[in-house]
């Protein structure tokens, strides 16, 4: 497709300006897909304010944005299994195939990918993308491209809710009730999860969580969060305990729920490199911790969970015009409380 | 079998007092063993200077002890397994069998476990003892019962090399070359491990560790341990960390060492409830945590092992007569840097 | 309690007669039960027409009967987790807690298990058995004991669901739709499988899994059940495989229609000791096989999902009273393709 | 590098040609290698005499051999992690690194896979082969390319081990002591199982095992393997079965000496595509199948464990220079009891 296309290029902290650019051309095994939906990470929120993440540092100008779907306009060589018209989620990351994460399976801890707004690789606040076809994901016919954006952060609670070994019957506890705590929730609902404890400190986000089916709320300001989850569980523990809020309280309050022998899953970084944790309770309890780096082979399954009814869509808070993407930045920065999870619309 | 037993006796802190107490008669399922050899821990050294570990508090008249092995000279009723005569490594850990980590083979976890020397069950600082006979496991011929008593802190090893997966192939690092690190670092070599690094601040600990097997040793006081070992895995990082020695810096130094999706395994208590962690670099690399609380089903394997040549006994620095319990006792408290491992023999 | 019971007795091949037998005294760790469900089972039927299973050969008088659930009457010595009043689903396996397969947790095989209705064990065709507590699970508010009379063959399908991995987003198959694999198909569902088919060769049976949650039925005598499920995977093959048919058909049909590196599971015994199975096609598409034997941990998690809504009741064709058990067997065995599940009522 | 390679061709059933071909160019990622040994395969024997293996059809001219080591003689664009002069062995499948399975870590399931001397794609019975680096595996020092062409059939033996769960203490029986059999002992050595029986019909494959390490060997002929393999374990049965012999009564002699809860692992394929199979028997100790096809991520491992020690060349039985290549492969066919394995020379 010749021409160009609106992008929205970081150019300073806190700078988004207007660029025309040409439209990308797939390349062979890859196809061009129109962007129709993209979500706004935190991870976005924090390079538009501060410029870095950890060892990660913007250079202007630079693309935002990493969770995308739009429509097959393009069929690059070699491409057999999407056609033009699909309507895709495309997972972020181009893994190189070779290393012994990529053998293995754990593509996720690959050193060489390519994942989009990761600097120094470009993201998708723009109209078009060319993406490996291997990436993108169809959507069934009873899925829009709002929920196919949302499958990338909804991944992140599945591979949290895998990595705890989520099942069943159990009884979890999600600390945290921004977005990635309500994705952790509906993946453990999707999972069997029989009961599914939410805290967290502001009011409406666990309203949302009530509605997005927590079996109970916690207000960590206002009760004793341990207290509260053992007394639900008539004080044996909760079987899994994930943490997204990433701060020493909720971690530690993760290591005080548990029951003996449970999984606690951290998936939230903290502010601080170092989190001061009850070690020697842990060890009586012989608790096993996970952590998670973004997912791995959960894009079917997330799609899958939603095509069969999942309300991940409910985990929206506001919606902007890709006009408005400036607007959309600035007040996601400063209103964190109230804008749970906005979604930028290009179509 | 008539008669009373010596039996030394923790009437206070830092007190031991030579009691004639009741030969003990083995009920239903039990034997009754005579104590041949038992090995001095560290958790002994604790009640015995202190008085309590955590919540578990010495009320005195209290027995110290829990490795031991000796000869079965008595049965009791319904017992089909054992004879009069067999050398035996006694599980000091009696569990009720019912509650759900006993039925889900986690019986370490068993709230209802009874175990030698755990207040307010005594140990075996005695003659004789009555045991469940499915708690006696039968050493070999080309076992001696020194080897039996130390099958106890081999078995917390090989939980920490299970617990952390550990396999043929695998670069790992111990830390901490006490007691339970040496017991690491042979249960490691004997699941095949190629390459175990071992870290201490005592040359006399890591020359030790050298002489059982270890590919390196590292003084973390004159080198900066996780440089060394980036070194000895060009810069890949250590497939497996365990931390014996319980300190924040050689658990942080873990999480440093660890390469990208390793696991890794905390089995000392520290001295510090809270301990501060790295969690960021533990989430970029997405590491696993596992725990040691004691130890579960290792019994016949560690005897196994040892009987096929594993040098268990090189770990023991120093002997003592029963006769000299309390010389032994007060030696371990006041040399620990120099008494690595002190047993005691009852024959 | 005292005085005497209603007990169904086999006397003889065929043969049920009434006795009066003394109620039991529950001993220390037992409760007694009122039994007020019992689900009649193929091996009652195989035993009552056969007097053998294999090496399982009855003595007579034999009481049939495993699958019961009732209101505990009675507590004995030293029950703290039970009370009179409550009404319990009954697993009906004691076993030793000692040996090593009860130590690892898979209790499900250890060799000294007593277990209702397996010869020399006595059933629980009678009014009130006593049972161990720990092995009596409590019953939620919202479930009766009908329901809780059938846990026992529902553990059976969750746990071909645990062997075979059975998780969110999966396409499944339950070869046979008698009342294991209807289990079976629930147990699946219960477990997120996002779609499961069925495969019988009656329509009776095949409308129940409609009914019961089926995402797609197969006469297999009308229909090539292999091709079918094929297309219904566009070639890819099912992610799982279980056979509860036991017929070197349906066995050989799992192996043709799974996936590469699928799981097939076999539930159902044959009626040969010997099967002919693909063994070459399951090698090229490296399938694991898993088989199943009886059910472990399971009967709290199959109460949960019943208690949550899942639909077990809908597995019962045909309840009879108590006092017709002999017609109730009779009709069973007689009619085998109708009655898929009779239950008793005792009450 | 310019110029052509003698290349052994397959014209016909049983008929090898020699050709003058061109040296392949690397191509981007690829590194070029001066072919030192290459294995001959009971496959290479099965194309060469029959001309397919099930749908494999080979159309000729058609190269036969994938089991090579040599050394790089040039480099590919891209290529940094090796260098002219390294000795390598080649792992010998190329696969797409986009499907599931490959994604999923289960590369040997991949359908696209390249694959050395499966029809349609050429072998390694020539002097230089281009291969991409990421497959070339470097040797150690201490380790020849003889041993080198030998790290794929080790890579099936230790495929076996991991699918069965082979661990220390383990105690476990080989069936077949052929090449592949030979190499599961050694890999079940490898991995600390403690005592490994083997089984075969004759006596000097059986003196070779014994040479090899085996705990016990077993003509199947002479005595009755499975009462042989229960009184080694006093009647518990085999932690492991292995089969390699691919026939119907050893897969059902690993079926009646697996202890209960037991793993048994197919790796040889059946004559017959329909194997007769104790189901009911496997169904009483619920055992564990797992199947074998090639191998994944073994390579490292293998190399490993042949540099700690393994002894691999003592598989070896024959020796024949390149030049000799269809003496080599007539006496294989016609003398499959003498030659267990044989080796080609190329320089």
């Amino acid at each position: 497709m010749q021409g160009t296309m609106k992008t929205a290029v970081m150019t300073g902290l806190k700078e988004l300006e207007w660029e025309q650019r040409p439209i990308p051309v797939p390349s062979k095994g890859e196809v061009l897909v129109r962007v129709e939906h993209v979500g706004i990470c935190g991870s976005d929120l924090h390079y538009y304010e501060q410029g870095a993440i950890g060892d990660f540092k913007v250079s202007f100008p630079f693309v935002l944005g990493h969770e995308a779907a739009g429509t097959v306009v393009e069929i690059g060589e070699g491409v057999t299994d999407l056609a033009v018209g699909d309507r895709v989620a495309m997972e972020p990351g181009k893994t190189c195939g070779q290393c012994i994460y990529c053998k293995t399976g754990r593509y996720n801890l690959c050193p060489d990918v390519e994942f989009f707004a990761t600097p120094p690789i470009d993201g998708v606040f723009c109209e078009y993308v060319a993406h490996p076809a291997s990436l993108c994901f169809r959507l069934p016919e009873n899925m829009d491209t709002i929920e196919g954006a949302l499958i990338e952060p909804l991944a992140v609670g599945f591979h949290a809710a895998n990595q705890g070994g989520a099942r069943l019957g159990q009884k979890a506890v999600v600390m945290g009730a921004g977005c990635i705590g309500l994705m952790t929730l509906l993946a453990l609902k999707a999972f069997g999860v029989t009961e599914v404890y939410v805290v967290d400190v502001m009011e409406n986000r666990l309203a949302k969580a009530k509605e997005l089916g927590a079996a109970g709320i916690i207000n960590g300001k206002e009760q004793d969060a341990v207290e509260e989850l053992m007394r639900a569980t008539a004080g044996k523990g909760m079987d899994l305990c994930i943490d997204t809020a990433g701060s020493q309280i909720t971690m530690n309050q993760c290591i005080g729920a548990a029951a003996k022998g449970a999984a606690v899953v951290f998936v939230g970084y903290s502010a601080q490199d170092q989190v001061s944790l009850d070690i020697n309770n842990a060890l009586n309890k012989e608790l096993t911790f996970k952590t998670v780096f973004r997912y791995r082979n959960l894009y079917p399954l997330a799609i899958e969970a939603v095509s069969q009814g999942l309300n991940v869509k409910g985990v929206v808070t506001d919606f902007f015009k890709f006009d408005d993407v400036r607007k959309a930045m600035d007040l996601s920065v400063s209103n964190k409380a109230e804008i749970v999870k906005a979604v930028l619309s290009l179509r």
